[in-house]
């Protein structure tokens, strides 16, 4: 799946991921309106907007950009309903022909690690049959539990092809609380990130490695030095656009092969005709103005790497 | 919550939490089979099959029992369904008067963890309505983003009277991988320790915080000392019993007042009916087989308290 990620980059000339993170407040009335007026204003119909909002959004993007990014939480918060949104969104992102990161964060004990790895990544035995859970093909894990809570998603991955993603230094404003200590005269993230390297080895593709890391936009400086402790790793950056993080500062995420990284952008996308830039497509049009979104992050990202040649 | 914990605790003098993580291979054949036979070998049949396991040792340990903690990638692995079998695990829990603490061991950045706190403790607003998704009443919480990922899960908290307990140092053999390294002199899970103290600060029930840990049985030493950095947490232990820790391991996890902790047991509860000691239950009355085990479990932590006055 790594190779298939990167070959889609290099196709889209777009190393660009859309995150599929739909906040009610995102989803124009107009799409609101319509699935509560089907399924009432429940859980049901927050579920249903969410549904029509990601669709629209995918239908007027997927041939620009080679992955999404749904962040599970946004679907978690809905109960049962939102979960069944999440993996609709799913299954209709990849007959798109998308790469789907879930962004689940999840990490635990083995025997715990496991289950997840094979509800999100794999296939879980039922009697004599097996089945997909889930099904992304990549996810995000939290390496605090250390090998024990990685290693069954690496096993699940070598099984499927598929890949990991893992939390080394995270783009929000606290992460440095923890990430950021000194062990040694290093930083715990340095420390995490030579294990992503270590466990990175183990399941390597053509030139990147199935096991991946998460480096916030938002610590350029850190990703330049993260960049050089996982040379293998593909590094998938939150924290553009909204959050703060911009294209000059992606560079360092960057390998001299002009591969190595994939931006995330959520907010900036797929609520972009909110944005004044995009005022004029009107609610309406929002899935316009998230491919006018898209096209502009290609273009920033695209001159920042020129820059570095 | 937590005062509500403390006196349940109290009432049932059993500090014990069980764990309903329901893996296939504990679930005796007439109960798979009933499920596959009604719903087929399918992940509609393994979540039938969990639910009835499930209901079936609740029905025959509740009333001596505080709490029970599903851990949700149990039920995730199965996809849909199974989520669908770990809400109806949490209702029906509820119903029958015990305290629910949901292992998800969430945590992302701010607006994302917002979205699992209100997902899991609270309730989440769908136009002018507002509805509980899980509604756990304590829910497992990882730190390795910091503060930002922390509050949102506490601001629920404090408008729902819910709690959380914080991952601080793992039950797994790898967990020093990361949380013992040093910082200053001092483990990354002392770090944390303070955190948590400092946090539950914050809110504080009557005796105790809202904001709990989880320190392993496994590693007793590291409890005694963590013991004395969070004086008010309560501490949520796992690790007795299969996983290798023993009743006096427990007794450093406790305050002078005899409380403090509770103490989870899964695969030695649910699973008790597979094992030598209550083998004469028989698969048919695996429940009966499971409040022999909780009894045990009881006068064993019993025991090792005594030992300590």
């Amino acid at each position: 799946m790594i190779n298939q990620l990167v070959s889609k980059i290099k196709k889209t000339n777009a190393p660009i991921v859309v995150g599929l993170d739909p906040v009610l407040k995102y989803i124009p009335a107009h799409v609101t309106e319509k699935a509560y007026k089907e399924c009432g204003e429940t859980l049901e119909g927050a579920a249903e907007a969410i549904w029509q909002f990601n669709k629209e959004i995918i239908d007027n993007i997927y041939d620009l950009i080679p992955a999404v990014k749904p962040q599970i939480a946004m679907y978690e918060q809905f109960g049962v309903e939102g979960i069944k949104a999440f993996k609709k969104t799913v299954d209709y992102c990849k007959e798109k022909g998308l790469i789907v990161i879930g962004d689940i964060k999840r990490g635990d004990i083995g025997s715990t690690s496991e289950a997840y790895a094979v509800g999100h990544l794999g296939k879980v035995q039922v009697g004599s049959q097996s089945f997909y859970g889930f099904d992304e093909d990549f996810a995000t894990v939290n390496p605090y539990l250390g090998s024990d809570g990685v290693k069954p998603f690496m096993a699940v991955c070598k099984r499927e092809s598929k890949g990991i993603f893992i939390l080394v230094k995270t783009s929000n404003p606290s992460s440095g609380e923890f990430q950021d200590r000194l062990i040694d005269g290093r930083p715990l993230y340095e420390i995490v990130g030579e294990k992503v390297a270590e466990w990175g080895e183990e399941h390597m593709g053509n030139s990147y490695s199935y096991v991946g890391a998460v480096v916030g936009a938002t610590y350029p400086e850190m990703g330049k030095v993260l960049r050089k402790v996982m040379p293998k790793a593909y590094i998938l950056v939150p924290g553009y656009g909204a959050q703060g993080g911009k294209g000059t500062d992606l560079v360092h995420f960057f390998n001299e092969d002009g591969l190595g990284a994939i931006v995330n952008s959520s907010r900036g996308i797929i609520a972009a005709y909110q944005e004044e830039k995009y005022a004029e497509f009107g609610a309406e049009n929002f899935g316009s103005a998230s491919r006018a979104a898209v096209e502009e992050m290609r273009e920033d990202i695209a001159a920042a790497l020129a820059g570095k040649k």
